[in-house]
């Protein structure tokens, strides 16, 4: 009980690849006393654990978080202890209830837990500082690759990098973000045997990942391709890819981030290997009929860099499409209902 | 016998939804003696007959044409009389083999036959003046509804509506190309009853309906979704509907037919029945795994638009996404084989 008190108290929240693996770590690195979230594979986690594969840490078998639920801990009601970090490494889907404040409210104190957003894109924290104002909120941009394969069985082949800042907020004081940044990397990576980077400037980190995310991903969801045949065929690459690139690199210089290589799109384009049919993060929600991330990967990087005069037809294009094929996810779950008489827009 | 001789030898090449209706008008005018090659319904016709629910003939049972067969007719080899007429209601998609001219080059009579294309988009008659030049080759832009459900079942649900003309041809006298699609009409439709207009401007009319074709066609092939939800999504037809159809009226005026009403799109996305969940063709093609008309509907308007300096940047990308699907459906039947080795454009 001892060793529980020292340690710092841990939600995560959203446990499939990303979180089990973040999960992990904190166990390893000793300071940590982590309660997991669980949704879709509580039911096989609670029964045999997860199943690893993973390419820092080997085969494991049987392991379980400390602490699992299934639902988000209500600290007022359930009369628990506060949690000091709460990791969020579930997908962002601002246009879909309930968002991410309104998932982790009932486990947040103000004024004593630091909120992590492991998730991809711009414009994250808007929200959370909004609701959760003092409160620091901090960004990782995290390049871990990990899939849940079927429920508790994670295939780990990126080793875990993540590049961890405070969001910019007007509310506090600069310090006090750095602070629970670096307290957090003193918590996830005490051993120092992982890449755990501080680095301030969390707006080129994420414009950075965007060079990928905002590319390859909407053309792999839209297409239902991986990236080796994306590669093998130059028009995607040259008509696409590669103009979206360079759309997002032009939108980055237009908000300050400035200082990418020239050659970037053609490092980005050769980043995943050839010889494995992987499919990006957004092309594996839209074969599942998932929710896609297109506000924060898409939606957001356009507006910046629309609102800022960059022309970026390219990715408004996609934007349109990925937008349509949304509609078609929530028409499915009952989210939309298409009007076809009173108030129907083109009547 | 003789009842025969004096008509005309006309060839029905593709006899699906559009081939079945319009060999049905060309017996029912008296004019024609039709041999029709049908491929995937030939069983159920030659068993059967067609089955046809038409919106301006009733309901039809049994109905053959007189002559059907599974192959091209080749004149030389079975010795056969020459066509006067071959009448192609195929897709066109000059990026997949055989072409069109490859498919009727055995039926085709040089200096006797003329040859109708009844398909959409533009430069279709380019390969064929080139293979055929003392030939006519006229243009029919047709507005007939018709689908096949089942083989042999046909729904016809838009009357019979086509403008007809011969493409330029720089090898021929234009007093040929205006006979032969003169003579045709004449043949096609002897009483008068459909609305078979001659229209020397076949430019303008390929233009007028690409309008629609460019534009509901890719959206929804791409997006999988019918006109009635695209246009209850407002941003569907805001962010990607109307902006291709101006594009496509930018470009046609840049290429001399200038003159459409400012309004044409209004009109345009208001056209397909509200209460119909109608998919255009070319999704329905993408549904069936089928090979889309991706060139002429998209490739050739755009590349004339930008070859005269228009900006057409929606249909630019729509354009790349639909050769990454074209690209599947080509890998799906072996006519692609994606390379990762040797020769990998971005390895």
């Amino acid at each position: 009980m001892a060793n529980t008190q020292s340690k710092a108290r841990v939600l995560v929240v959203g446990t499939g690849g990303i979180g089990c693996m973040c999960s992990y770590a904190l166990e390893q690195g000793g300071k940590a006393d982590v309660t997991a979230v669980l949704r879709s594979n509580y039911d096989a986690v609670e029964k045999g654990g997860f199943e690893i594969d993973s390419v820092q840490y080997g085969k494991i078998s049987g392991w379980r978080p400390a602490n699992i639920r299934r639902t988000i801990p209500n600290i007022a009601e359930e009369n628990i202890q506060p949690f000091d970090f709460i990791l969020v490494t579930t997908k962002n889907t601002p246009d879909v209830r309930p968002t991410v404040e309104e998932i982790i409210a009932p486990a947040v104190t103000p004024s004593h837990t630091t909120i992590i957003l492991a998730q991809n894109g711009l414009n994250l924290e808007g929200p959370l500082i909004a609701r959760f104002p003092s409160t620091p909120i901090l960004s990782s941009v995290v390049y871990l690759g990990a899939t849940q394969q079927a429920p508790g069985k994670i295939l780990h082949d990126d080793p875990d990098i993540q590049r961890i800042g405070a969001f910019p907020n007007a509310t506090l004081d600069p310090g006090v973000g750095e602070d629970a940044a670096k307290r957090w990397i003193a918590v996830y990576n005490p051993t120092n045997k992982l890449e755990t980077i501080y680095d301030a400037d969390v707006k080129r980190a994420r414009w950075r990942k965007l060079v990928y995310n905002a590319s390859y991903n909407p053309v792999a969801a839209i297409l239902g391709l991986d990236t080796p045949r994306m590669r093998a065929s130059r028009h995607i690459i040259d008509d696409l890819v590669r103009p979206i690139m360079r759309e997002i690199m032009a939108a980055a210089e237009a908000c300050g981030v400035s200082g990418f290589p020239e050659d970037l799109p053609e490092i980005v384009i050769r980043g995943d290997p050839i010889d494995t049919a992987f499919k990006p993060s957004m092309a594996q929600d839209a074969e599942k009929g998932g929710f896609m991330e297109i506000e924060n990967i898409v939606g957001e990087p356009l507006r910046e860099g629309e609102g800022r005069g960059v022309a970026m037809p390219t990715l408004r294009t996609v934007y349109g499409l990925l937008k349509g094929l949304q509609l078609k996810v929530k028409e499915s779950r009952g989210l939309w209902v298409p009007e076809f008489e009173e108030g129907h827009p083109y009547r």
